[in-house]
């Protein structure tokens, strides 16, 4: 059985992510990133569902982004936006895809794994440059000159299977393949709970996704 | 004065490499990383080391490697090799450079640098994958499609003053720009006080560079 690295943040895209690879056949190991992250609860949702979806293994690393800050995800005195802007949004945290694909490019060549998947979409998304297409194909690239495993013939591939979809299309991939949206968390400001707050650039892209796709959001919202 | 995120591990390279920066007129910003080494005293060395080179500020980042292993460096079970060996050598820590240069990739993007240093060498060194030119030129190019600060038009550049340097050459311009050498630690199991084994592949290195160079070499060898 081929094992893969799954980066799993604990939201909807990550954990459609891990059903995904699962599907595949792959041993998933999924790693989470404990950053600092405003949002805390996601860190509980990503253990939740890595154990719904039958994760060979669960690891958070932990690593404190908020000694850089400049981002209202790592920093407290800067707040999340409840009402969608233009250009790329406040809660862009500085290289968090580089160093989480990094984090998950180390571990794979210490499982002897050639597969690192990661949720990134570039349709329904926040605008994050490291979510875009060019950006993984650069990523994968570099990847393959890093290692030992590199020089010595294995290739790394970086695989983004929801990457051109929609949001509406990830929750139908997800509820096909028996992911449990309520057990994740995509809100900015979740509370400890997992309650959602409805508002920000998550929330809002999340809720028209089950909208969108005529499915049931299981989400449950505080302002309601 | 234009900000420079310097990789700093308390090592001859980097050290040189700050001297370097700071020669290019840079305020220098240092990052080391705490990732679990065997050889801890080099983060004391480069504490020490920024300080003697001016550095603007030096920051410690904590990131428990050890959790992944696979490296003498990072797994005690596994010993440092005290005799030359063909290929890539069991000191080769998955994915190090890719980890560090995407810590100082969002450092740089929070502190509005363009300019990151690192003591890579692709000379005098023990063959690990992630100190080629082309693996940096790989880094660069991913770091360009990665950040808010690119998509804004910033370019970052990787910059590896070292890289087609001999060790002797190395210590010839650091000396030149006055790195105190006795500060640095570069052997791979030093003790808690910084004195070097004088057999690990990063000491003879170190030892055949100054013995070339002709510049007597301050390092505290433990068996002599």
């Amino acid at each position: 059985m081929n094992k893969a690295v799954v980066l799993l943040s604990g939201g909807l895209d990550s954990a459609t992510t891990l059903a995904v690879a699962r599907d595949e056949g792959y041993a998933c190991h999924a790693l989470s990133l404990d950053y600092g992250q405003r949002h805390r609860s996601e860190l509980a949702a990503a253990q939740r569902v890595a154990q719904a979806l039958g994760a060979a293994e669960h690891r958070t690393v932990k690593l404190d982004l908020t000694a850089f800050g400049g981002s209202a995800l790592t920093d407290a005195g800067i707040a999340v936006p409840t009402t969608p802007a233009a250009g790329i949004p406040v809660t862009y945290v500085p290289a968090r895809n580089t160093i989480m694909l990094s984090l998950a490019l180390a571990w794979a060549e210490v499982l002897g794994s050639r597969d690192i998947f990661i949720g990134a979409n570039a349709v329904d998304y926040s605008g994050y440059p490291d979510c875009r297409p060019e950006y993984l194909d650069a990523f994968e690239k570099m990847a393959n000159l890093a290692t030992k495993a590199a020089v010595e013939g294995s290739t790394t591939r970086i695989r983004a299977p929801l990457v051109d979809l929609s949001k509406a299309d990830i929750i139908r991939r997800g509820t096909v393949l028996g992911v449990d949206y309520s057990l994740t968390v995509s809100c900015y400001q979740a509370d400890e709970t997992g309650m959602a707050c409805g508002q920000c650039d998550s929330c809002r892209l999340r809720r028209l996704g089950f909208a969108s796709a005529g499915i049931t959001d299981p989400t449950r919202y505080r302002r309601e």
